[in-house]
């Protein structure tokens, strides 16, 4: 199958708009003027999707999220620190990856992929462990689709004096994230999710203090926080030779998102798309894992059905074969498969994903009546 | 200034050309079957400039060229091993600070940023120390723009059975590297120099018996060279997303590449670029640091006349108000300017820019007379 998907109903990378792909049709001068303040605008957008909270910095990184978690934890922790990760799925548990890579004192609290992150058990742990100084976990877990609801454990680590990471890699930009006079130190996120930019650079909105505070920490050349921010702060240059053309897609991304109206109208449209997906779904017979308080608009992980497992290739190359590409999931507990609602593409492309899907599982042979029920509703 | 400049006659990044820029209008799903078989493509177009050699393998990955200089140290070298790097340079000088920060036993040879690199001294110093286990150099000091011949190195190297580690940054695609039965372990450059594809990737060339044996050494989940080229093997998937426009720009600048006539009608077109480049300076009275049989073809340092010194940044702005990007040096041991003469323009584009040069130099008030009798020749 050598198909290409345009329409890409996946965690990422996803479907990008043509202006934001067209941006990248210039080559820049990484030290010019210009691309000087191209920069300084990414900063600043990046910034105001949070809503440019006072004592916080933007620090785009090259590279995928993945490098801008690691380069944050390799930054702002250093050897007398220990991490405690709240994890319920493989982006959590990712974290924990990179810090014991690292070499860091490292606790996790491991959850069920299926259940909430549990506030009174980080209360237990950092009321009796005084060396912990981060906690880090992920806003949405990608895995399953679940949104890790922040507030909670904010204000359990805001009552012991710690310090919160955030990897919002699939949230930011589509759900707020309130950092203002909270104890969040830094939140990571990439260019290509729900900013719907293209892939290349990560990035972390970090608190300056923290920044401040982390000369020489790191043991990476590349991937220090600390290092990064200095050179934008200095002469506003990227240390390194930045993807130039990826730079200009997210600035033009942005744009985008600033033109819709911010973060509550992103949600809104991931939202609808979201609440529509699960209707259709379930009118096909098809379960979504997570109960809707759970679930958020970004992406939602459903069952698949026993009887559905061993066609479930073939459903995926029936899409492919009409442009669309979509997940297995990503789970231990559960047999899944997840449908990405981020992308700038319209409601008649949605709607044509449903038929498409509807088809698909017909000519896989699974439950012809079920699946057709889905269809022209 | 917020001049936007079209001619980037820098290191890097560089003009490309428009079927380049333009292979990046596609959004790719970055697991999906096309795009696998683009990476697989891009694996071995990247072997093929160096001649596929046996026992190598492509390993791209995501961020600069120091990323991928940072994962080949932090996965080939381990607890145990010395190395010593042969430093002429801000590049050389660049391959032991990354060492330094991993925690890697350091030697460095330093030499003068305008003199060779010497291989009797690296000779003397494998002799005495049985410790050093890989010797690292810059094939192309960017700095200076001198070419430092590998094979004495590597003469010297493969007599005293160690590993060698080349930085080809500025030279890979552009002058010929021979790995094959070498004691080279890696070859290392990035897709925005001499290849023309834009930035946002660097890859290593490495023996595959150096991989194999690295199995968990690096303490970066990002930056491990290994774990990336298990992860191209295994499922022809990137580890983390991947830049997927970039890459799809990097194919199509490989095909021009090739179709181009490899890297000796690479190495031709930069050469006659620098010839004629050489020789239009000197008629404006400008001086090439180095003699004709250290510099390369890519990038040409010329020293900046102590009267010129003052003016140069006037003379910086004049060439970007039409459009003309160059860089000031980068050395300590002279005030220097470099013009870089890699890049997907024609060379109409090159005499426009002596044109514009010297008409800059006589806006800047240097030397009328000499400026002018470069123009119009």
């Amino acid at each position: 199958m050598t198909s290409h998907c345009a329409l890409l109903l996946t965690p990422g990378p996803l479907t990008t708009a043509a202006s934001t792909r067209e941006a990248m049709l210039r080559d820049w001068g990484s030290r010019e003027p210009d691309f000087i303040a191209l920069t300084r605008r990414l900063r600043s957008q990046l910034l105001d999707v949070i809503g440019t909270p006072s004592g916080y910095a933007a620090v785009p990184l090259q590279g995928s999220g993945t490098y801008a978690i690691e380069a944050t934890l390799s930054t702002l922790l250093g050897p007398r620190d220990r991490l405690l990760v709240m994890s319920n799925g493989v982006y959590g548990k990712r974290i924990a990856t990179i810090a014991e890579r690292l070499g860091h004192s490292l606790i996790v609290i491991d959850t069920d992929e299926t259940a909430a992150l549990d506030p009174q058990k980080l209360d237990a742990e950092l009321a009796a462990d005084s060396q912990i100084s981060h906690v880090a976990m992920a806003h949405g877990e990608t895995s399953s689709g679940r949104i890790n609801p922040i507030e909670p454990i904010v204000e359990v680590v805001a009552s012991h004096g710690r310090a919160l990471l955030i990897d919002a890699m699939s949230t930011f930009g589509a759900i707020p994230i309130d950092v203002e006079n909270s104890p969040i130190a830094a939140v990571i996120a990439s260019s290509n999710k729900c900013l719907e930019g293209v892939p290349g650079i990560g990035f972390a909105i970090a608190r300056i203090s923290d920044l401040q505070r982390a000369t020489g920490v790191s043991r990476s050349l590349s991937l220090d926080l600390h290092a990064q921010w200095r050179g934008f702060e200095g002469n506003g240059q990227w240390r390194f030779t930045p993807p130039v053309q990826v730079i200009a897609a997210a600035v033009e991304a942005l744009n985008l998102h600033a033109s819709e109206g911010g973060v509550s109208a992103r949600h809104a449209r991931y939202a609808k798309r979201a609440e529509r997906l699960v209707r259709t779904m379930e009118s096909m017979g098809l379960e979504a894992l997570l109960p809707a308080d759970a679930r958020g608009p970004c992406i939602v992980a459903f069952r698949t059905p026993e009887d559905l497992s061993s066609k479930f290739e073939i459903l995926i190359d029936h899409l492919r074969a009409v442009g669309i590409a979509i997940y297995p999931g990503k789970l231990t507990v559960a047999d899944t498969f997840r449908i990405g609602c981020m992308g700038a593409f319209d409601g008649s492309a949605w709607e044509r994903f449903f038929d498409c899907f509807g088809a698909a599982l017909c000519k896989a042979g699974w439950r012809q009546e079920a699946a057709l029920a889905g269809l022209g509703e």
